[in-house]
């Protein structure tokens, strides 16, 4: 079944532009995945450094190899230098999808 | 059955600091509506002036009604001005949420 992973991470806004380079590592790794279908991080238009993340996956084997990455624990190895915390992040099963 | 309307609508950069305060009434009135369960604006880290959109309605009747509301309507009426193109939306059907 199609997952959606969405939530949050926050940085603090002053980190955000030493850090963008490496979401954007994570970002062009992760998609390249096997059964990524979507995979984004955006900075909320009403608080600074809130990151905003959203995923879709084919299923959960593709979600479980992601947690398995190098990309994903080089990525995590980042946070604490930039102050990344406060994540927040749920997995969703998708029963249908259509345009709005 | 819970609604995840997750998407796109994109603003030219220059334009994100003008169109800024009406994103913010949107999301306040949306927020404030029967059955709105979350309801985000975020632009894109990669991709400047791409705004993404993220909301949760518990229901289809609570998002039919949103589409009916004089802040919508409003919020609408400010694109021409700002440039505002590209919406590309979906709605998916939510089967199961866990914390991830």
């Amino acid at each position: 079944m199609t997952l959606i992973i969405a939530g949050v991470v926050r940085v603090p806004p002053e980190n955000l532009e030493g850090l963008r380079p490496h979401m954007l590592v994570m970002l062009a790794a992760s998609r390249a995945e096997e059964g990524c279908l979507e995979y984004t991080y955006a900075e909320d238009i009403a608080d600074p450094g809130l990151i905003r993340v959203f995923e879709v996956w084919r299923d959960s084997s593709a979600l479980d190899a992601h947690f398995q990455t190098p990309h994903m624990t080089e990525w995590r190895s980042h946070w604490p230098r930039f102050g990344v915390s406060d994540r927040r992040l749920f997995a969703y099963e998708i029963a249908s999808q259509r345009p709005l």
